[in-house]
């Protein structure tokens, strides 16, 4: 007999079989955690993720925009204060801009998107109009590639100290804040997605958002490497 | 000569003059606050203007996720936390619903919506559209209804106290934030307007919006009227 129980559990063993498709197997990933990118390659991968950095914050807002659910607001919103900060020199997307300083970056340069190229750009967007346009169980579902992301950043932590030593380590608090953030978020998510996705067909739809979210990070990976293949 | 500050003199100027259009004006609003309605008229009010005050959160994060200055985000994010509050029992929306229970409305009646009106639906859903769709300083814009808002609170609560000595005062606490918190947002719109509105063609766009957002509360106010003229 299947019971719910069994159904619930099956659904988070198919979100987290996602952890397939995430951007950790990435070539570009695997080299950058192998201490095998150069310089050059590290700034363009700093300066276009930057451009998905700043986009979090607003995509976070369109679900909130979406989502009736004021319990749910009042935990979402939070996700907001973490990337924006409440003051100067807060926040996480302050902190990827010191580590872009760290890694050898302008400020200005990340701030005018100069080094975005399309591919990245085109992903990004495309996460956002998905956060605006679809419903927002989806969009919850799609943030949940931060279930797959703490092992990430334990990995890239361990990696820029061994191997990128010229990068100084007051640099990398974005990725030790994303340590503890990125767990509590993915609660929430998860909690929010299997109390609200029971159907078969709800379950497949938060399924697909996820490996829609999966295919962003991996897109974006591909156009970085591409561009900056030879430097 | 017209200079930069008598354009911006003029502009203000004319944000300040849809005043004029505002629903303090309405004879539904002329009637509250001249004490004049019945028990089952302030019921329909609160009952309707709550389906308003549970969607401006939702409006104020549209504003977010179309906004791309930081620094707008990080202040603009307080009203939706002045409204959804951080934990149970607090923010303008429960403040809300203890004035729907000190007029003699059950939570639920109010929640689940039964007594809004379709004209009083279409304008706010119309609202939260304006803010998904349209440029987020025109957005910001519409919020400026706010400038005339202190005004009829005070008005409202000097005749709440004085003519509808059945509400427990306790009940009015929502209108007492506001006389603080209105003030506060509508010089954070106004400068983020004065800002960006350089134009005769933007400064065009925000007074228009403005007007749009008159039209929303006095819709509200005519739906409102028609539907409990005879309690």
């Amino acid at each position: 007999m299947v019971t719910d129980t069994d159904t619930a559990d099956g659904f988070v063993a198919a979100l987290r079989a996602q952890s397939q498709r995430y951007h950790a197997l990435h070539p570009f990933h695997r080299r950058m955690n192998a201490g095998e990118l150069s310089r050059r390659q590290l700034q363009s991968w700093v300066a276009n993720r930057f451009y998905y950095q700043q986009t979090i914050p607003r995509k976070d807002a369109a679900i909130l925009a979406n989502c009736p659910d004021r319990e749910v607001r009042r935990r979402w919103v939070q996700r907001i204060i973490d990337h924006d900060g409440t003051a100067d020199g807060a926040g996480g997307i302050e902190a990827w801009l010191r580590l872009g300083e760290a890694v050898g970056l302008r400020r200005e340069e990340m701030e005018d998107e100069r080094h975005v190229v399309p591919g990245v750009r085109f992903a990004v967007d495309a996460y956002l109009t998905f956060a605006r346009t679809r419903p927002w169980v989806e969009a919850v579902a799609s943030s949940l590639t931060e279930l797959f992301a703490p092992d990430l950043m334990a990995e890239r932590l361990a990696a820029f100290e061994r191997y990128y030593d010229w990068i100084d380590p007051q640099g990398l608090g974005y990725f030790r804040a994303r340590l503890r953030q990125a767990p509590r978020d993915s609660d929430h998510a998860l909690q929010v997605v299997t109390e609200h996705c029971r159907t078969p067909e709800q379950q497949a739809a938060a399924v697909a958002a996820l490996s829609f979210k999966c295919d962003v990070l991996w897109s974006m990976l591909d156009a970085i490497d591409r561009a900056c293949a030879d430097q």
